[in-house]
């Protein structure tokens, strides 16, 4: 059977459920603990800072499928399905026996798979009669994926945008105006935890854990806000199910088994996502399909971090999570323009790291943006920083593939576009990436002031 | 029959041929014209500066299909068919009974249509064995668009950005880079032309018009270069026939029969390839669908322009083609951000027009970008400008169509998407647009100085 170059979905064919990896892991992911008193956090307690439905989704790790609200379906009509694209023009170029698939999650304004959490985030807190929402944002697209979904819900919207972003996309603040946000660049004078974070360090370029705590500050002092999160949690991972189910379908169409699976991870959304559905038959003993996390060097949480309870903000805030982490006060270099700056990272990815379901390694950025503009030119999507680094993994791979000639098939996730990361790709351009990586002290000494958990 | 969202065509219903309006029409377009002997252009006169099969399609006026080669057909299988959209959350929110179709051309790197002559164009260069191809860019979306198709084919690519655009979207040139070409500022020191005109008009920002001499300057005085062009030329508007073909194949996949087709107009690439199937139905006498041209009042040559032979650039170097022009000396205001910025437009669309066969208007800026947000927040697309004029058109008519109580069905050319022009939606948000229109003494003076012609 031949297969075309992009496999769209029929709209009948598009999920009707979201699926939750956690149902099916032996080891479920440790449970959110209140930081004061070290026991798990309950709903009530989570309530405060998250739409109810959305506490209910985090809470559950039993429920294998959730329905998804035909509000919502009806929002993902408009630019779901994402195509599943065969690179044939790769293929050809690298002369690899493989076949590389990817999952295009890019072709929607927002530019990227953040769109599928946040309608479904926008739309609960609406059902709950709330005014708006706050969050932050580090590269921009969570927070312009939340503005369009806030947009059409008519909703308010908040946005804390790292600064360092804040200044090297500021047509990105600009897109978010669009769709009717306040964005306000993180830390900022806004907020208790922002001043106290500006006062320790005057000259900071935010981090995504300072900018969430300014964020969750915000909504818990406001009446009629909650806060949103668009990675990490596992009612991201759920919502972005919807990735890895279109993904699955697609190949099943076809009959296609993939061997490979390659997700590029900042805190877990878009790999958490892509991999449900194939975790799921891993995890039930039906498959064994490789699955590789792509991290950046420069913020390596499951190459070099630490399994151990943290904040998942720097203002210390937020309930503790069990997940690899770099330590709550771990922040990136500046010179880091590759995305995927947050960090720690989901605690359902990193039980399932733990317990060897999934491998993980880095790069470093200068090798990123090479292969970002190697595929842009053979394929003709300018891919974001971040989906790069899957980019980057998926040739590796296929290029092994060649050398010892198999014929594996390669999925891997192209979450997003790279429209807003031109200044990025300049640097490049003009030699100036720095590939700097933390040393070894500096991580210990993030890693001894992690949280005593007993 | 229930509708999607997005009709997509599968692969093998694409079109194979391209195809050519002139070949219906009673009343050919007037021929291009020598500027030195006012005698229709040769063959070997146009060979010079354009590739010999884009020759041959130039002045064939009666055949009516061209086989799409299957490299160029194997290049639109990565980005197309592009999906035929059903407005109807826009439906919804304006309450009308008018059912709205787009069709999005923004879903490629290049964000714009532009894509569909940019392959086939550099597909030719290469075929004929060249080295390299010169061209200009106005907004740039041409310039990445032929960047694209450049790093595809392996030609080197050499592109005069007008300079206003060239100074408000520091990341097209970016792109073009990430794709391997090389941009220069127009008008730039590189040239005669480029100097004669600085010297002339020593503050000026550019035009269209402009930056065209210089690339035909440079590609006629560089060996193994030719010049090409992303609008105006019947070339064009046969290769961007695709999209009408698509979209017409669509439609009749659902049994629907358009009653109005909307589309932005600046060279007429978008419009002329938009309506090419319908506008043959109605040249055969089959239909009598209404076609709607929108430009911007700032630079309106079908509504203000007069109807006569001009040059297609400020330079004067390229043939006399007989068209709706304001003067190939016509700037349009800097203030202007809404593109669409050519002097002239289509000698086969002028005819058109000229003969009772569409209709045109004109909007100014503050409108297309309301039209443009209010688009955004409820389609979930973030419109190009240009495209944006169409939107404006497209809900004027469906407003029309609820007073009436008329269930009509529209059609209008989504071109691309907007994620290079936030400079522009910036000075919208702001306050900061200037909707001022060149007064009819100004036109009156670049009309006076249009060449006589017998």
């Amino acid at each position: 059977m031949e297969i075309p170059y992009k496999i769209y979905l029929e709209e009948n064919e598009m999920p009707k459920y979201w699926y939750n990896m956690r149902a099916d892991m032996k080891n479920k992911p440790a449970p959110l603990l209140n930081p004061g008193t070290h026991k798990p956090v309950t709903f009530d307690e989570l309530s405060h800072v998250f739409c109810d439905e959305l506490v209910k989704q985090e809470l559950d790790d039993t429920t294998a499928f959730f329905e998804i609200p035909e509000e919502i379906r009806s929002f993902y009509r408009m630019y779901r399905p994402a195509p599943l694209v065969r690179a044939y023009c790769l293929e050809k170029k690298l002369g690899t026996p493989a076949k590389i698939y990817y999952k295009f999650e890019g072709n929607n304004t927002s530019g990227s798979h953040k769109l599928n959490s946040a309608i479904a985030q926008a739309y609960y807190a609406k059902k709950q009669g709330l005014k708006g929402v706050t969050t932050e944002t580090g590269a921009g697209q969570w927070g312009t994926a939340l503005s369009m979904a806030c947009a059409y819900f008519g909703l308010d919207c908040k946005v804390y945008m790292v600064k360092v972003s804040y200044e090297q996309k500021p047509f990105r603040r600009e897109v978010m105006r669009t769709y009717g946000a306040t964005v306000t660049p993180s830390p900022s004078m806004e907020t208790e935890v922002g001043r106290r974070i500006l006062e320790k360090h005057p000259g900071t370029t935010g981090s995504l854990g300072c900018a969430i705590s300014e964020a969750v500050e915000k909504a818990t002092t406001s009446k009629g806000y909650r806060y949103v999160l668009g990675s990490v949690l596992n009612q991201v991972l759920l919502h972005q199910s919807v990735i890895g189910l279109e993904t699955k379908a697609a190949l099943d169409k076809y009959n296609i088994k993939p061997d490979i699976i390659i997700g590029c991870a900042g805190g877990g959304s878009n790999l958490g996502g892509l991999i449900s559905p194939f975790m799921g038959e891993k995890l039930r003993g039906e498959s064994d399909v490789r699955i590789i996390a792509i991290e950046p060097a420069s913020c390596p949480s499951f190459t070099r971090g630490t399994f151990a309870y943290d904040f998942c903000d720097t203002g210390m805030m937020t309930p503790l999570a069990k997940m690899y982490t770099l330590g709550s006060d771990f922040i990136p270099s500046p010179s880091h323009a590759g995305g995927l700056r947050y960090h720690g990272m989901s605690s359902t990815l990193s039980q399932l790291y733990h317990d060897g379901y999934m491998e993980a390694a880095s790069v470093n950025q200068t090798d990123v943006f090479k292969a970002a503009e190697y595929f842009a030119r053979i394929e003709g999507i300018l891919p974001a920083p971040e989906s790069s680094h899957a980019i980057y993994a998926a040739i590796e791979e296929a290029k092994k593939c060649k050398e010892n000639g198999e014929e594996k098939t390669i999925v891997f996730g192209l979450t997003g576009t790279g429209y807003f990361d031109m200044v990025a790709y300049e640097k490049f351009h003009d030699g100036k990436m720095d590939d700097s990586v933390p040393s070894d002290e500096e991580l210990k000494k993030y890693a001894d002031m992690l949280p005593k958990v007993e």
